[in-house]
């Protein structure tokens, strides 16, 4: 019952360690695939074989496709060529073919030299299709039947042929691999008749997707719809395959970790932070900080442009950093608000003058109640507090009216850039904080200048 | 076929228009559930009523389940008790809770009034638990088979009873309401014998959350084992529900979009962007701008600190804004990463040295290569190209050794934060870049500051 990995490993290599292998067999039979995977993820690279030859062969299959593409090869490295063509041929072919793209080469012949021809077949399909494509992720293993069976025939093939495929939940109508319709086994289950034709239970409306349809619009509909699994047809409309809505799920969580990778100026990754290591991690963070490092010239141009006024009125300088990050604090508030929107499908490019009436109104209450605070906290904090004279009150009122006017450029360049980027095919995603940052921070400086000049010089 | 939903919304307004009810009939019954409530959402409110009644009975219900509560609300005002009545005991009790969550008072207790005995029992017996706990998000309407029933006795229930539970195709064992184990529909069709009993075919080994178990680790548990539904059972092992993987998919969406709204520094909000109002946006997003305005105000003493400094090499303001926009944001990308790494579980708190080793390693390689890049800059950009004679060579080490130590500082803090949050049992995916950001700023003019009296002076 519940949650007991953390235990359950520690378990499992005290057995091992003691070579009590047939308890360690009938305590794997009790575990989860995915379980399984985990303590093989923490166990000593020698051990690895030796643990997994304990499992039964099923589970084995199963757990070796949870595993991290290290230990897979590891295993295969370790594998007779019996052993591998039962591991192979056991697995679900998206499974297999998620393996053949990620081992070297070497592996991948020894790989395909022991699956079955069939197998074979389908790994190769698959790995025609672009990468991230609903092709590219779905597999082959579904049930079909033919519109003319009787619903008793309908459940002896799902009987006859079940055990191999992904799901059988939702099985799909073909004639001539042209889809038909689509048929729960609770639709055939609860049939009045078993000897009603397919054609009459099934679903004609079946959503599919295209072979080349994006992995992310695939996971979306799933999700949306709610299906067990999406059949994907080729450009003359035959079925193909099916994607499952599990792997929908892990799509999608996927898809949202590139989105916070690059709101935060990163270049996706796809393996786990722990995976990675710091040449890596360098090299997806570097070209977005040397970009906006060297774009931040335009704000020190600025800054120096003003330099003798900054010299007259040192006390200036003092509230930059104050100004500079309420702006982009603002502005990414927009831009972030606005990607996820975007990526959850709720906003349109048609929406843009609601979102930006939206966020003006939001940047004006935003606006003054930050420079009525702001104002407050100068006379009450920076002057009465810390006694800082220098501050006059037209300082302070510059300061103030530059705030307001920075949340509301900031609101407005923020929640612009990423409807902008979508509609001319850009990720909105890169238009998040780092970059909404940079642009107001010229902006507001030149406001704060500009004021200044006209009030105080 | 394919996605139409757009197109369809149309064609549907225009029918609607012309009154063609009859063809508008069989429109709609060639749609899904979620296609139909898109078409609701866009409709004019007087023609909500008129449209939903054209709908046949069950996709009502589906349908009804899928629209925003202003519309739920809007048709139950205009619905008869008999209407109410048909729509409400059509729904999975899931839904119904919520419906009855999100409407007013006087509407949920005609809701109450209408739903049957046994699902007003249901409903309310779900809304006794707390708020994003397992067993306010879970239903009722499961298959529960006994251990003695043969594998033809469970198909037949399944049959008798299926119609009306969330899904057939995992079903729980139970004697007593104890949960034993559960069968999926595929054991059951793929079983040797009918005779078997389903003690024989079950799967002891059942994974189950607690009734207060939070959402988010029922959804993590769905997807991390690909599972149809996870039983739900109270602190006495008694199975009173269960939550599916839909379910799932659409907790694991929401949970994200609260975090990385938190990580822009804003409330997360449960409203769309678009069904938001410029009050409610302020409000969610005020607090954290005040807060971390209100904050700059060490920033703001450090650099009134170093006035007289600042006066005699004006140059140094300048850079300001660049060293801290790029500690901001090496800052934020080791944040960001941790909290998303921590969020999906790839992290714990014990793997804290590993973390900081990792980004420390990395910060030298992004602080080594920035700095290069900065002085290089200043060089050719700056005093070459731009001709600024007042950035002298030890200015411009100064800034580069500043640079080097911001991203090192910035790395560590961004790393180091998230988890100590965690460990306190705060939320991680607060102490992201706003945060972040504003803390590195202080350190980073510190650092600059220090350096320069250093050289400088």
């Amino acid at each position: 019952m519940a949650v007991h990995s953390v235990t359950m490993e520690k378990t499992i290599l005290a057995l091992l360690e003691e070579k009590k292998y047939q308890t360690l067999k009938d305590v794997l039979v009790t575990m989860e695939p995915a379980d399984i995977a985990a303590v093989f993820e923490e166990l000593k690279e020698e051990k690895v074989p030796l643990l997994f030859r304990l499992l039964p062969k099923e589970t084995a299959a199963e757990a070796f496709a949870e595993l991290e593409p290290e230990r897979q090869e590891l295993l295969i490295r370790g594998f007779s060529d019996t052993e591998l063509r039962e591991v192979v041929n056991e697995l679900y072919v998206d499974d297999a073919a998620d393996l053949v793209e990620e081992m070297p080469a070497n592996v991948v012949k020894r790989i395909l030299a022991q699956a079955d021809p069939q197998m074979r077949k389908e790994i190769n399909e698959i790995l025609r299709y672009p990468e991230n494509s609903a092709g590219s992720i779905m597999t082959t293993e579904y049930v079909s039947l033919r519109p003319d069976m009787t619903v008793a025939d309908a459940l002896t093939r799902i009987r006859r042929t079940g055990v191999n495929k992904e799901t059988i939940y939702t099985c799909y109508v073909t004639s001539g691999r042209k889809l038909l319709g689509a048929v729960s086994v609770k639709d055939l289950l609860l049939a009045e008749e078993d000897s009603t034709p397919v054609s009459e239970v099934m679903d004609e409306n079946v959503i599919s997707v295209n072979t080349l349809t994006d992995q992310e619009e695939v996971a979306r509909l799933l999700s949306k719809y709610n299906f067990l699994a999406l059949p994907v047809v080729d450009t003359d409309g035959r079925m193909v395959g099916i994607v499952t809505f599990d792997d929908a799920m892990d799509i999608i969580v996927e898809e949202t970790t590139e989105d916070i990778e690059k709101m935060a100026g990163m270049i996706p990754s796809e393996k786990s932070y722990l995976r990675s290591n710091a040449w890596e991690l360098f090299r997806h963070r570097i070209p977005w900080l040397a970009l906006l490092m060297v774009s931040a010239t335009f704000t020190g141009m600025i800054i120096t442009g003003f330099e003798s006024a900054l010299a007259a009125q040192v006390a200036l300088t003092a509230f930059i950093p104050m100004l500079m990050d309420t702006g982009g604090n603002s502005g990414s508030q927009a831009s972030v608000t606005v990607i996820r929107a975007l990526s959850l499908d709720e906003l349109e490019f048609r929406d843009l003058p609601v979102v930006i009436w939206k966020e003006i109104q939001t940047a004006v209450l935003c606006g003054v109640a930050l420079a009525t605070l702001c104002f407050v906290k100068i006379m009450l904090v920076d002057r009465l507090l810390l006694g800082n004279t220098d501050i006059s009150l037209l300082v302070a009122a510059v300061v103030c009216v530059t705030m307001a006017f920075t949340v509301l450029i900031a609101k407005i360049v923020g929640c612009t850039l990423p409807m902008a980027a979508k509609k001319v095919g850009f990720d909105p995603a890169v238009m998040a904080s780092p970059f909404i940052t940079t642009i107001v921070d010229a902006l507001s400086l030149l406001v704060y200048f500009g004021i200044a000049s006209a009030l105080l010089f």
